[in-house]
């Protein structure tokens, strides 16, 4: 009796310091470890991004989320979970490209700029994927860009840089034999001779079964890693009912040469043989979830990303909800759980987006009912954005890109007329033909640098604040749309590339491993956090 | 002993109850009340402002934070507490100002613009302070800017505008006698006459006995605030050593004529009759806890916020370490305690600021010695910001509303000449004189508004992109430096005003507080919490 009372008052003791306080973070003590792990990254979503979802969700009138009390499952993780703070600059600069980001996300260690799966050296270092692979755990990346690309590529490879996607395709398959990867991309399985050889492009056609699918290869070799995958014993998916329809634990889904569709042409489903982002996510768990030992699955909302670097608000706001809806579908997935440790964060910033307030537009004087103004007109200063602003975004029914490519239609770059009428086709917010003229108009590129990627072009899209950072050549024609747009939208933007900016982390799961995410971190504790919660013994 | 057993099996069941998992927030149960709170609001200080001052801790060469492992307070109030993201918009718009955010911090309840103390339809209602003082508790308000300035202003007193800084300091004395006030804004405490009379003047140059303040009204009656606050057993301090030496536990501390130095000049001691932020949050602290009921007490780092309008990056940093060292005053204060909760967050984002990627100087080509760059070079594409920036950036002199002053001297503006002097002499990034005449260059405000406080002047600095979110007049001129040094300092601004961003919230203390803040909240929600921590029963 004497001895189960001393027992129980230190297991009691132990119990209150766990719960004392002030409290203090449990730090690296042993732990169970959780049997799956979901990383979900916005990439590009910063708080700005969150915060413009947030407040679509609460405010507009078209929400979808005012039936949940303008709850996103971004809020419903953050409600029973914990929210942090990370930043993520690499070992040798301060602002990070999504590669090096996902490599410190990826092993939670330093890594430089535009590296796949390397320490800041330039050395292999082991992934979470790969760890969990070790464990016997099912693997799986899912994104809506391409399964090569450089978020779900540090995962599952290590490379000197990014733009290696062959490579990268080559080790996700023999290398770590990724269960489950569902994304676009085809470009990089195919064998080169499907561009050149009519038998190889029709053996491809019969196997790929979806005539949606551009046949091209960017490959420079004979590979043909589909073939090798059936013999792998995936099974193969080029459509959504492909998709559906496959079974087992092993999936390879390609559903685009190269990008996946973006989420405007998704929400107006203009590709429909492209399964959603949600349900995509909702495959791969019922395949991973097959694992007795459980999984790690990484789900990337790819194109947020792209929205950023585009200046294109109203698609942001649309690649934010489809990310939301894969989240929402792990959510739903999880929620009963008490084995799934649950991370959404993102990568980084990108576009430093804002709402502000202005000088455009300021607000006419108004009555209000209160005490204060029983003699005065109520007048703000500025205009602080009228939150019909959200509506009119949600309603934009292209991306700026695919409005670009609507506007110059066969040609190179569409002129003042064709770009004013597919702007104004497109966007709540119209434009006149003086400001479609400022959006065509070019300059000397100030920072030429022959064989340069991006910087060999002579003449780059005329950016007359912060040129320096609107880096991607013809591309920037679109940011310059957003510049058009922004005084109607009261919506401003800082680049067109990365912020340094902090970025939101929600945790979900056991206490025990969530805690520790609550706090102002970097992404390399977060890449080592991960790694304890499903390895610590 | 089957009783004391049946006991401790029931305790012991409520405590693994409450640290159950998953984890659920514990949601307005009862709870003991907190016997202090301290509110402490870095104005504008949105994730990328901190996320500057963390760069700068861990990474610069200068950086007094490298000896403690670069962690700053924030740091340390996160490690021990909860990190939460909390949006902060008005009730009407997208976009929030000091005053419409502190009323809602310090009310629980929606506000709309440049309101203060007041609900959405201009009735005024109940803040924390008065809550607290109702509970016989002490109340503190600290700030660098004036006492009367838009965030203390919201939590001791109700006005249908935040610039109605007279009727404001009536209301902190008279009305809510606020126990210690420490700022500048003495202009609104004394009588009008003090302009006009020599008699008046003289009595008052007596009482302050501080030569360095400026003896000047705002006033336009004859109300001697300072007669009334002695009447009213405050001790009165107009500078650092009278701050030192006053008793008791009323301060009303007025330590400029309008606004306090910025933290430039204070980390320069220009002003050195002016005690430091962190002086005075100490001095707060050793006045408000000689109340045994306990205190409220805010501190506010407010000219975080006039660096971001400014585009003032140097300026920027130096304020952040400014409002840490409070913060880090409250920590060697709170550190030990159990009955104290700390609630650290910012109004709003200023500045859309952001270290950013760019086309300029891209670095060479280098060797690195890891195994996948045996054959290669490493050469990102672009310029990701080398980290010597942030040493650059601490190492600005003056700010530039300090240039500025220095650079026109006695006439109403600089040349370009005396520009670029003040300038180069003051920053370690240098121009040329093309870009100090680029700064002064002026065009027609298109925006123009007779009458308008901001928008009455017919002519504006020249903003080339987004100029509409430029709305501050001839401030705009500053901007304009920031734009000439941003390609340098990998530096980009979005606005001369705020954004939506959802700001920082660490909550530090007893558990049973803190959980909550831990989320995706809005301002709203955090002074609801913070009052309920105060007050319930």
């Amino acid at each position: 009796m004497k001895r189960l009372l001393i027992f129980i008052a230190i297991s009691y003791g132990l119990l209150l310091t766990a719960c004392s306080q002030p409290l203090v973070k449990q730090d690296r003590q042993v732990r169970q470890p959780v049997k799956n792990l979901i990383l979900m990254i916005g990439d590009g979503m910063g708080p700005q991004q969150l915060g413009l979802l947030r407040e679509y969700a609460r405010r507009a009138q078209s929400s979808r989320y005012l039936a949940q009390n303008g709850k996103t499952a971004f809020d419903r993780f953050a409600e029973q979970g914990l929210v942090g703070l990370s930043s993520n600059g690499p070992a040798d600069a301060l602002v990070v490209d999504s590669a090096c980001s996902a490599s410190q996300l990826a092993s939670g260690i330093s890594s430089n700029s535009e590296m796949i799966g390397l320490d800041q050296w330039g050395n292999p270092v082991e992934t979470i994927l790969e760890k969990a692979k070790q464990q016997g755990k099912a693997t799986g990346l899912v994104s809506d860009t391409r399964i090569t690309h450089a978020t779900p590529a540090a995962f599952a490879s290590h490379q000197r840089h990014r733009s290696l996607e062959n490579a990268i395709a080559d080790e996700m398959l023999s290398g770590n034999q990724v269960d489950v990867m569902l994304s676009g991309g085809l470009r990089h399985w195919l064998p080169q001779s499907v561009n050149t050889m009519a038998e190889t492009r029709a053996a491809i056609a019969r196997l790929i079964d979806e005539p949606a699918i551009e046949l091209v290869s960017a490959r420079r070799d004979q590979h043909n890693l589909l073939e090798q995958a059936r013999r792998q014993g995936y099974a193969l998916a080029f459509n959504r009912r492909q998709l559906q329809q496959a079974k087992g634990g092993k999936i390879v889904g390609l559903f685009a040469s190269s990008a996946m569709q973006d989420a405007l042409d998704d929400h107006h489903r203009r590709n429909p043989h492209q399964p959603s982002l949600a349900e995509m996510t909702k495959k791969a768990l019922e395949g991973l979830e097959q694992n007795p030992n459980g999984f790690f699955l990484m789900v990337e909302g790819g194109q947020i990303d792209w929205a950023g670097h585009n200046n294109d608000a109203g698609e942001l706001l649309h690649e934010m909800i489809r990310f939301e809806q894969a989240v929402a579908a792990v959510f739903a997935w999880a929620k009963h759980r008490q084995d799934t440790l649950v991370i959404i964060t993102a990568d980084h910033e990108t576009g430093g987006f804002g709402f502000s307030y202005s000088r455009y537009r300021v607000p006419e004087a108004k009555p209000l009912p209160g005490a204060a103004f029983a003699e005065h007109l109520y007048q703000p200063n500025f205009n602080f954005a009228d939150p019909v602003v959200l509506d009119r975004l949600y309603a934009q029914k292209k991306s700026f890109y695919q409005i670009w490519r609507q506007a110059k239609g066969e040609r190179a770059a569409p002129d003042a007329d064709s770009l004013l009428a597919a702007i104004n086709a497109n966007s709540a917010y119209k434009i006149d033909k003086l400001a479609a003229g400022r959006i065509l108009e070019k300059e000397a590129n100030a920072y030429y640098r022959p064989g340069h990627r991006y910087l060999k072009a002579k003449q780059f899209p005329k950016v007359d604040d912060f040129e320096e950072f609107y880096v991607y050549g013809d591309g920037v024609h679109l940011d310059l749309i957003g510049r058009a747009l922004a005084k109607q939208q009261n919506i401003v933007w800082a680049t067109g590339t990365h912020t340094h900016t902090p970025v939101p982390v929600i945790a979900w799961g056991p206490e025990r491993h969530v805690r520790r995410f609550s706090t102002l971190s970097h992404h390399t504790e977060i890449g080592l956090w991960m790694m304890e919660a499903l390895t610590s013994q």
